[in-house]
């Protein structure tokens, strides 16, 4: 590939760039495409009008100057933590990619350029492996430049790293204070609670926390089990209990009061019976068990009287049992997974391995369409494959399209499969809160990604044709020394399809467009019926920047020329993802910048992988100074990822006493207490009992600004997105 | 090497083993040698009388007797939970090889015997190579038999490694519950308390904890520095302030009175100028710098009134910054390591990982002394190498004892040096505890025993002479099936040799028996000045007693000869150590039976390295079915080490809520909690201080019953045996 066909699939990306972005502009002022495009607005604002200019038809860049202006206190008030973490990543790679340019552009790029006493041919003729450090000749005493650049990018990012990673730490700590009192700093979850045939869980729990935890203890509420096959079987039973409604009145009143009458923790859950909604529709056809109350799970919400003692209680080994009495922090109530908080706690492990298994999996058997897509850049292959193509890849446009452009496309379409399935990998898995499925579908969409991406496309595309290159262990940097230099060509060119075309594409919101159009002229929907609320698809977007920033690091000192494409991709980004926070998703919940770590740590990775990257090169072009000097730079990445573990990591998986402590002494100070308590009984409403009751009690009505979970079941499945 | 030349390495062991046995049973009965071999009865009953019967010169084996009878009970009661672990780990290697060596030797070794069609000589005769699996052909239908008798080995390994994990559990949580009030329970250990130009470290520390713990915390202690440096100076300043006696009297009494008057945390350190011990000797020379205090450091022990509130304090994070305010469970005060308590928090991870590169280095270079020692069993590299030898060695019991013994005496004799200097680094680490550096030095030497003993010498004794065979990894069930049955017959007289001697030198005490004879007959000591406070080194015999276990998990179904002489070790070593644990070993602190995790560890791990050799044996004898029945079986393993982390792991780590609160709800109903909070006060003495004031305070006499950890430095050297 030349720099001919590198500008020709620029030019292709920048022209479907330019284009989808004008018609961006024109259909979001399109009062039809409302609920595409502003769907935040809409649900913050309760309502559809938005100011629309005259020239509705006429391309303008007014969103990208909004996407700029919004500050990062306004993107927090209205994206939560996550979506300013999901900035700052942005922020922090155009910083070290800026820097990264600048030096590897000056020095590195001339150094490779001229690397070989040959002669050159005019610039756009000249193939792209001119400007990788192939091109430098063994032995070259001009690898200290590369040395010396790979020194400074490191010494930046790390210093990048370290102030990002303190600043959102004092953000999150910052938020966790100043936010509204939040009824989960208040509670525990606790799982495994022994069953015993003298009294039910709910007394149980009762007995256990009223004696050890007698002075901080406020009450507690059941979790109620709600399966599939539970939800046919409740069915089943209403209509039962409606046949024979007089009789049944008696038998189910005593079963919800006589339980946590002092307390009160189950205020809310009124009974089944009452006023059935028979206009249900599904009428069941299971079993006729008549049980008299809905299936208390081993699990409850305990309630304590102050943050301090929910988090002494949720983060101590309770009994010495460790698989009985099993707490934790509860997730905020809009954040629970209400699906998979019954299942049983011993389950859980091996819901993990079975669901990390799965994984790997997957993983591998997805090498099969990544292979078929790299035998597309090399042209000689496909040829021989396929003979009746010859006559037309020999065309020029053709052959560029097809070696440019095709092969990124086609991973691009078999990747989108992947996050739905990650995603069904962690809801499998128990996650008990949707943020933490989201990070842990997250993570594995992110190995997932570097490992299909990166790896297997390296291995595949480059000379070692075979897997055997994973059975050799020690000289793993050298053979990799060979292999990504030369895919550096596929990776720029993935740059500009994939990165610069997914702007576009979230952007265009095209799967919700077509929606829309769909239910508003054909299905002929009223307004209110079209539902909008999209939550920030987290699990797809940041493996995606994370990705870019690894190839970045990967292929910043041996093939600088795609930092320029790197450097405009992280540009757009940042425009494109704030105009999508400030317009588009929704925030229910609060993930608390649990992204960041993983970034972190990434990009550490990245770090350590170019250095490796770059320790071999070193070695196969006989520098030994600069393989030295590569040395004490990795140990120095290590001790730093290291101290930064240290130093910061704590904080994101708990909260600390001093800040639980000055918060309760400051709303005991302001007598906000009682109010707090008051409202913490009505902060966890299980969804499916809630449905149940037809006529939900006033009181949940009055306290709406303390959180509740009504709404947090409906758009499961528009997450998986 | 035949089987005449195992049974000559057998004879000589079993004369060497009687011999040294007999001689102990006559050495024990001298009163010379009363603090040698009784040194835990005189350091208990503070006499040095011991029934005396009128035979003292004549051998009887009434000290196996006595070991023999001993309960576990007693045991625990004069060796604490970690004695009994240790006699567990026997009970369990015991049971588990008694049935090892049933399968093997009634299924196993007749398959292994007529393996191949070839003539048989008469026994003796017979290469021992003609017992283990390599002379089962290939492609055998017999290899069922193997996979069998792994099954079996494996289900009953589990089993009963789950019922002893179990059982330890219990041990542990009676043993913590039925001990006498430990201060350790109320107290914990505050480190990085954050530097203030207006306060002292006392200060800060009162005002943190009675601000955020105001209604549970009792009071503090802070800890002085006593450096080697530090002490010099302080020597130094001792003498002028005894020179200035008057002067200096009116200076250090506020110093000591002003902080902590209210919660009189630090009544026991009397101030260092009164009454001065001038005939301390060690001048000193050092500057003359005249600070009226000794040196705070930024840690102290914090008290609180009640369990629970300590566990809680240690348990969680205190500050937003995780390296300030570092709070732990503070270890017991005779278990304290006073020399590290002053290290700096932010030092420790550096020093952590110094010392991992620093022990990987060790275990490395160490590899030169094992190589040659392996050349001794391969005479005719020797024979290369030293042609004078030529002569000596065709003579047969020379041959005989150098392929047999020798290999294996000099492989001991290095391996002595190994775990002092994992104890120093071990020191060096940073380890607040004694039990803990232990514990530590113990895992070091474990993996540089079973990393130095056996994979070096299979790597390096069996064909592949190379270390090339480390940088495949798919391969290495192969590489290991082919190298590891090679080296069974070493591994085997390495039990003779190592194992059965180590115990007979382990009974006699040879070191200290020449350090008593030194002092007493020699130096003519007194007999008051004899000191024989050992403690039990379970940083060397842990480690053997799992290696041993090892070996015997690999080379069971390999090699199965070795099973008969592996019982006869762990029957002996069960013997000799509970006689040690009664008679010789003190018992200064508990470490709670933390040594049951790591053996449950490297057991399971045993399990796991015996199937995947198995595995590569199967393969190497193409019997496809055994190898397919060897994956379900590591896969269950897997699963079944997963399960124990779960169930049973935590509650090493970490003391639970419920057994907290009970212990305190006991203790304040029997009115005992003012005498505790009493006694906690004077619990922590550190010992510089102590020595430097002559004259202890009275208080300290009085409440000794609580533990005081005054005579804790001086026996720190001999530990590192």
């Amino acid at each position: 590939m030349d720099i001919a066909a590198l500008l020709t699939s620029a030019g292709i990306n920048i022209a479907v760039c330019v284009v989808l972005f004008s018609f961006y502009s024109v259909l979001r002022k399109q009062p039809s495409n409302v609920n595409v495009y502003f769907g935040r607005r809409i649900a913050s604002q309760h309502s559809r009008r938005i100011d629309l200019c005259l020239e509705r038809f006429v391309p303008s860049p007014s969103w990208i100057l909004k996407a700029w202006e919004t500050s990062e206190d306004e993107i927090l008030a209205i994206g939560g933590l996550d979506a300013v973490v999901f900035v700052r990543m942005l922020v922090f790679s155009i910083r070290i990619f800026s820097i990264a340019a600048v030096i590897c552009i000056t020095l590195v790029l001339p150094v490779n350029y001229f690397g070989t006493d040959r002669t050159h041919t005019i610039i756009p003729f000249e193939s792209l492996e001119v400007f990788t450090i192939e091109n430098v000749k063994e032995g070259s005493t001009w690898l200290w430049v590369h040395c010396l650049a790979l020194y400074i990018i490191t010494f930046s990012a790390c210093t990048l790293l370290y102030f990002e990673y303190k600043r959102i730490t004092n953000l999150r700590l910052l938020h966790i204070v100043g936010s509204p009192p939040n009824p989960s700093h208040f509670t525990i979850l606790v799982r495994s609670v022994p069953w015993s045939s003298e009294e039910s869980y709910c007394e149980t729990v009762k007995n256990f926390f009223s004696h050890y935890h007698a002075s901080v203890y406020l009450s507690h509420q059941m979790i109620y089990k709600s399966g599939t096959v539970q939800k046919l079987k409740d069915d089943a039973e209403h209509v039962c209990k409606v046949l024979k409604n007089a009789s049944l009145e008696k038998t189910c009143k005593p079963s919800f009061r006589h339980c946590c009458s002092g307390a009160g923790g189950t205020n809310s859950f009124k009974k089944i019976s009452n006023e059935m909604d028979i206009v249900d529709g599904r009428m069941g056809n299971s079993d006729m068990h008549l049980e008299t109350t809905t299936k208390e799970c081993a699990s409850a919400f305990v309630f304590f009287k102050s943050r301090y003692a929910a988090l002494m209680a949720a983060k101590v080994l309770q009994t010495p049992n460790p698989m009985l009495w099993v707490t934790d922090v509860a997730p905020e109530p809009h954040d629970i997974y209400w699906s998979n908080i019954c299942i049983p706690y011993r389950q859980l492990w091996i819901r993990k391995i079975a669901t990390l298994v799965a994984t790997i999996a997957f993983m591998l058997v997805f090498l099969i369409p990544v292979t078929f897509v790299q035998g597309l850049t090399q042209l000689e292959k496909l040829q021989k494959m396929f003979p009746f193509l010859r006559g037309i890849l020999k065309e020029k446009f053709v052959n560029q399209v097809v070696t440019g452009y095709l092969p990124s496309v086609i991973l691009v379409l078999f990747l989108c499969a992947v996050p739905p399935v990650m995603m069904i990998f962690s809801s499998m898995e128990g996650s008990i809160s949707r943020s933490e499925r989201k990070k842990s579908a997250c993570c594995k969409v992110l190995y997932f990604t570097i490992w299909n991406v990166f790896f297997v496309n390296v291995f595949t595309g480059s000379v070692i044709s075979q897997l055997s290159v994973f059975s050799s262990v020690t000289d793993l940097p050298a053979q990799l020394a060979k292999a990504v230099p030369a895919q550096a060509t596929f990776f720029t060119t993935y740059v500009l399809s994939s990165g610069w075309a997914s702007l576009a594409f979230e952007v265009m919101q095209v799967f919700p467009l077509l929606c829309n159009i769909f239910q508003r002229f054909i299905l002929r929907l009223k307004e209110d019926a079209l539902d909008s609320s999209l939550t920030f698809p987290y699990h797809t977007e940041v493996p995606r920047v994370i990705l870019f920033g690894f190839l970045g690091f990967t292929c910043s000192i041996l093939a600088p020329l795609m930092l320029p494409f790197l450097l405009i991709y992280f540009f757009l980004a940042y425009l494109v993802y704030r105009n999508q926070i400030i317009n588009v998703y929704i925030t229910k919940y609060d993930g608390g910048g649990q992204y960041w770590p993983i970034a972190h740590n990434t990009t550490v990775f990245s770090l350590l992988f170019s250095q490796l990257i770059a320790l071999g090169v070193f070695g196969l072009k006989r520098s030994s100074v600069a393989s030295g000097f590569t040395i004490p730079l990795l140990i120095g990445t290590l001790l730093f990822h290291q101290y930064c573990r240290q130093r910061f990591l704590p904080i994101f998986k708990s909260n600390s006493a001093q800040t639980a402590i000055d918060m309760d002494l400051r709303d005991e100070h302001c007598g906000r207490m009682e109010e707090i308590h008051e409202h913490l009984r009505l902060a966890y409403n299980q969804p499916r009992l809630i449905d149940d009751a037809s006529t939900p009690p006033q009181s949940v009505k009055h306290h709406e600004d303390m959180d509740s979970g009504q709404s947090s079941s409906e758009d499961m499945e528009k997450e998986g997105k």
